[in-house]
């Protein structure tokens, strides 16, 4: 596909669904073509009616390409929905709710899944054929399914806890089924070691289900840590708890303050710098590594815009690896 | 599954898609609940972006419960079409249109069919979910697939022809994929031998890819030479022409007139009377069994009703096997 190498990104987003999705936005926005690439999770995928669903891959394909439902917060502007109705009748699930054209990526990736084609070569597929002009690339074209652990001893696949449950089970712990055996997307680890990469944001995203699937995957953690570029992170939480979502809840179902701390504590063997929302500053402290205090929460486009340009010029300011190592020699 | 047990069908109906189906809705009005049983011609189904499609078995099901689609003469009624849409935008096939409702017919019997259920018990179960009180028999739970083949040396699978290629090619002959090791529903072969049937119709469909890949399965042609019950054909020409689809063309291409004769001859070894339509009366001698010639073309409701209530009749002044093999014996 003549696309992927379009040109090499110079900046790398690591998001999950709905909240990441908007800071990529941002980026995708304040960048020249083909200079972001996303890096999706597939730990929420599911196969489901038969189908391969793809969730966090198809969120961030409609809000790259401003096709996503801004009323119901999820899927696809304009939807219908007779699939489903008809559906419902033949007994069929119900629990997870699939729009008629959104459908269509889910048949057409298990249909092309059938002949072989990787999930990343369709993934490239169809967001070209929704005209973006990003790289996109899955954490592994290998299965690896985020698990929650529920206080009442059950093992939920991560949507039947999200979406059956409503996040409603008080959670105990998470795993990343089939993550050791994994085969990190190629592109991923490749971009993490160019020297001409800028930057590598992760996106305000749960960090348990939606950025450590993606670090559960073999090589990708080891790569961050030794990217030459700076890596920041957005935290998710204002005020303790995520914009939208169980975050939250989740810190402390765990017993663990709702604390940005506690965010940042994912990732502390790979990042340069972190930004926190204002409501929040008074945390900034105790950090131990450069801190950008802004307003996170993003609402319009302009705040997708500006925060990605201010994330940026933070990023600019801070070293990778060299600076992390001088940083830890030095202390 | 309770309902196929709810009676003992009296009237067997052997049809494809929209001719037949008209006549079966007339028979399906006119009789008692579950005394109608339709054998539905599984030859043209089809593996399409990995789902499978079963148009006859369809058809019928939304001209039996109201629910088909008028205005485009197939599919479902109030139809929605976002699943094409978006697909076409993936690459994705387009030659076989599927609507949004209609596509979880296809999503859901793929689903249960890997799970091992059966389609005869899947299309009992679709049936009883759109509220149809008659048996619907698929002719084989094996794949049987009507192969056309052309006067330019092709092969064609039948909706590739029939939809694909909109009938155009000459067609110089049929064969009937996977017929010979196929097993035939069990449900038909015992309605057929039950001494309680009153008798079996074959609706005005295609005697080349309608009734003929229900031929081939093993067993039924043979079940319905030995019924005791009389078995009435009605043709589906009328003045040398179906009222839809390809029938005289392909007479015509296979060097046959379009006549009702070469209709009959699909059919001498196990019929008991022939209804032609009213145009065609001056052919009714030639045929050398009882015929009714009466009017075939269906247009309203009453038209389907007033067609089945004559076929029965007439069906009801006929033998079956005893009286064929009494003609045989005179003749």
């Amino acid at each position: 596909m003549g696309h992927t190498s379009e040109s090499t990104p110079t900046v790398l987003a690591l998001s999950g669904g709905i909240g990441g999705a908007k800071l990529a936005l941002g980026l995708y926005r304040i960048l020249e073509p083909w200079s972001l690439a996303v890096v999706l999770n597939t730990g929420d995928d599911l196969i489901h009616m038969g189908l391969h669903v793809a969730p966090d891959v198809d969120t961030i394909m409609y809000t790259l390409s401003a096709e996503n439902n801004t009323e119901l917060g999820w899927g696809r502007a304009g939807e219908t929905w007779s699939f489903m109705e008809q559906m419902g009748r033949l007994d069929g699930d119900t629990w997870f709710n699939l729009g008629d054209g959104d459908l269509a990526l889910h048949v057409r990736r298990t249909e092309l899944l059938s002949r072989g084609v990787s999930l990343a070569e369709i993934t490239a597929q169809f967001y070209q054929a929704f005209g973006i002009h990003a790289h996109a690339w899955p954490m592994s074209d290998d299965a690896v399914r985020t698990v929650v652990q529920t206080a009442d001893g059950r093992t939920l696949p991560f949507q039947n806890y999200f979406v059956g449950e409503r996040c409603e089970p008080a959670v105990s712990g998470f795993s990343y089924e089939g993550a050791t055996t994994a085969a990190a997307n190629q592109h991923i680890i490749k971009a993490l070691a160019d020297p001409g990469l800028r930057a590598v944001i992760l996106c305000p995203s749960n960090p348990f289900v939606s950025i450590a699937p993606i670090l559960s995957v073999p090589g990708i953690r080891d790569a961050l840590a030794a990217c030459q570029a700076p890596v920041v992170a957005v935290s998710p939480l204002i005020g303790g708890e995520a914009v939208k979502g169980p975050l939250g809840k989740m810190f402390q179902e765990l017993g663990q303050p709702a604390k940005n701390a506690n965010v940042l504590s994912h990732y502390t063997d790979f990042l340069d710098g972190f930004v926190i929302d204002d409501t929040d500053g008074h945390e900034a402290d105790s950090f131990g590594l450069p801190t950008l205090v802004t307003r996170t929460l993003m609402k319009s486009l302009d705040d997708r815009d500006t925060l990605a340009t201010q994330v940026l010029a933070f990023a600019d300011g801070l070293g990778g690896a060299s600076a992390r190592e001088a940083a830890g020699s030095g202390g």
